[in-house]
């Protein structure tokens, strides 16, 4: 971390924690220089960056002020006394899936975003325009041009040998050594969740969810005829331990699925010695965890948040990946890494699928090897935080003030919490036939829960439409209130 | 058809039908020339065609002579009296699905051809040698040259629409008209069967299914828990319709599985006539088909044999069809066209995978425009049907005279019946251990039925190390019979 860097984070958490108010000044360059000797430049730099990320603003002639829409009082409320969505005391309840109902949602909201012309804060993609798909494809062509034809039988599952080498290396760079076995590469981390899912359960069987959760599990309960125990999840804190412990206690649960990093819808994350006492807990029941890690590459941070799969000592965390929201949307290629589960999981993709596209699993691999991956992705993330304090900024300035909004530390999502009396599904059709989609919050839930809720997807380069979006969400969300 | 080519296909129909016997001499150019009123030219291509077929052969100053392993009397009885390997009188039978150790098997003879030297008899797939990889690589690099980052929304499943379009099309040119939103493409035909087979079923359902099936079909009914009757398939006539009339009197079948063409592993093809009668009977028991189209246009005659679904007039077959064995192996292309049950596909297609990916459905969708894929389909049929021949004559030439064989009229696989006391299975283990693998019969059954059957692939060119694979399996297969 330099130094500018680091002197940004100490006035921003001052900021955060209401020390420096809305409207105040900031200490001025020279002050700051000398009190915390450092260089002028490194101060400027400091509030550049921070001006950049909409926490303060220069005034001609006057020096830098907190900005209103982050520190206001009110704001800083919304933003730290967010309560979990579901309180831990709640009792966990079982429910047969009723996922039809679920699915029709989430069918329109895909379908809504299809449309060019809407704006697609409902999408769970982020703007392909942010990926360097021409290198890609420049690593497409040179891959496929000397293609070995024995590749279509040398290739098949678990795949590419390249491609499975160099997702190991970037496992061991983070600290963890995978054996190559364990690697198999999938189309998308969807078809990985699936197979996993089906690998350690039976028709019938109990799984332990998010509540909120990434809909696309509950899609694959429905598909897998499993039943669902939702699990709170705490926006700021992750899936909430003590429930899940007594789930475990009370319930026959054959698996635990859970997204543990940037949590989608929440963008909550669970912090490393949490981790570390869901990968025991569960090893204590002796439930593998399937851990939905797609946004990994995707913080905001300095390093990327350790996967519960580096505390798991036994096989049985199930732990899946993606290049989908990182580096190749449309490409298909996720891998798992399935501990003690891979040779099942292996052949449940042979009799599935037979293997990945090989030239999109060539391409990456090509990719990986010379294409400038991390670069890219600090690229990403800095326009990722850029478009989240836009978006925070905009929800500030038009949303209704009892508004609760996560803070998250990577991905793309912002999971709101809007008054009681919103009707989310509601916002959904009113915002649509304005060219507006959102992700309505009983997306998120067998039970459909999460009424008022809705996540906002600012993949997307912050533009006037964004901003003008937003500002006819609030109006609509407003008028609501009647 | 040519000229030389009308005149080829009559000379090997004397052959065939034994009018032209054994080491018989063929007409002489002059006088065929005369009695055919044709030029010495043409009659020359037409014996340069047989011989290249391995029909006939030419002795030095003497003229053109039929083959010996091609027109001796025993050897066309086993051809043409070759029984149906299930007797058409026998009963139906019902059987929980006992494809774990089916999966084994399967999983141990995929594991084998991956090693480049052994000879893939065993093999599913045709040699990717024969395929325009290098065009298509060229394809590949222009389609996503200047792909459009929005193809990452706007082609999601049901997929490409210039794909879609390209395939709705050859629907078209074969006289079937088909809407564009039937077409759904996937992950090869196998994504497209699995989800078809879900859309129609729910655990514990009785699926009827061919005997001996294509081994995938019964790793996806393990997977999906469904139950199986095998209904005989007659190794000319394919998929035996008496006992499926039976089979649905008496038994509550949710779908029905058939490889109407090229049948995997037999190679039988129904005619059109009965393929009618099937739709028919179907129709009268509102089941639907999924109907495995793979090898559709792998014929080796004039015109591709038209599908069931070109009859089909209620939206009950699902007709899928794929690249991976005519164009583009290891792309992972294929397609359903699913009739009334297209949306219930599509969208467990979007929640299983999402969608297929991008680049390959591009690429295909390009070459399809410009490659001169009916040329490079011309060229492929004309080399499987020669090693065809070829495999005929090494059959002849090394395997016990009790063998018998199939006639396949297209696609790449010899079902091969031997004398009742081999055991396949111990042909395998002992061929494998000398470099040779097979599909050996129980591999086609989830009653392990077809002990002593055999599956031979011809989809590679024919080699002297071919030609001594055969010898060696002739050698191991006669030291059994003790």
């Amino acid at each position: 971390m330099k130094r500018y860097e680091k002197f940004a984070d100490d006035i921003a958490e001052l900021i955060r924690s209401g020390v420096l108010a809305a409207g105040q000044r900031v200490p001025s360059v020279r002050y700051a220089s000398q009190t915390h000797g450092i260089s002028p430049s490194t101060v400027f730099q400091a509030y550049y960056l921070l001006e950049r990320r909409g926490l303060i603003r220069a005034r001609p002639r006057s020096g830098y002020f907190v900005n209103d829409s982050f520190a206001s009082e009110t704001f800083a409320a919304q933003r730290f006394e967010l309560a979990p969505v579901l309180e831990p005391s709640q009792e966990p309840q079982v429910s047969e899936s009723t996922e039809v109902d679920v699915s029709e949602l989430v069918f329109s909201v895909l379908e809504s975003i299809k449309d060019p012309n809407t704006v697609p804060f409902g999408s769970a993609f982020p703007s392909a325009g942010l990926f360097p798909l021409q290198r890609l494809a420049r690593s497409l062509a040179s891959a496929t041009r000397d293609m070995d034809p024995r590749m279509v039988v040398s290739d098949l599952s678990p795949g590419n040998p390249t491609l499975r080498r160099q997702i190991a290396l970037r496992y061991m760079v983070a600290g963890q050594m995978l054996p190559m076995d364990e690697l198999l590469i999938t189309n998308g981390a969807l078809e990985a969740l699936n197979l996993c899912l089906q690998a350690v359960t039976e028709p019938g069987d109990l799984v332990a969810i998010e509540a909120p959760a990434f809909y696309a599990c509950l899609q694959v309960l429905e598909r897998l005829k499993l039943k669902a125990v939702e699990i709170p999840v705490h926006p700021q804190t992750g899936i909430d331990l003590a429930v899940l412990e007594q789930t475990l206690e009370r319930y026959p649960v054959k698996a635990c699925w859970s997204m543990t990093s940037f949590q989608n819808p929440t963008g909550a994350t669970v912090s490393e010695s949490r981790k570390r006492e869901l990968v025991e807990l569960l090893r204590k029941h002796d439930v593998p965890l399937i851990e939905d890690d797609v946004y990994a590459e995707l913080y905001y941070g300095q390093h990327a948040p350790k996967p519960a799969k580096a505390f798991d000592t036994e096989g049985l965390v199930l732990h899946c990946g993606s290049f989908a929201k990182s580096l190749a949307p449309g490409y298909r290629v996720g891998w798992v890494a399935a501990g003690r589960y891979a040779q099942k999981v292996e052949r449940l993709k042979l009799m599935t699928s037979l293997c990945a596209s090989m030239p999109a699993q060539a391409a990456i691999a090509d990719y990986l090897q010379h294409g400038g991956y991390d670069r890219h992705l600090r690229k990403l993330r800095n326009s990722l935080e850029d478009q989240l304090r836009a978006m925070l900024g905009a929800v500030a300035r038009y949303f209704p003030p009892q508004t609760r909004v996560s803070q998250p530390s990577g991905g793309y999502f912002l999971w709101l919490e809007l008054p009681e009396q919103i009707d989310s599904l509601k916002v959904f059709n009113v915002a649509l036939a304005q060219g507006i989609s959102i992700a309505p919050g009983p997306m998120f839930s067998p039970t459909r829960r999460f009424k008022n809720c809705i996540r906002l997807n600012y993949g997307s380069p912050w533009s006037d439409t964004s901003e003008r979006a937003m500002e006819t969400l609030g109006k609509i969300i407003r008028s609501m209130l009647g």
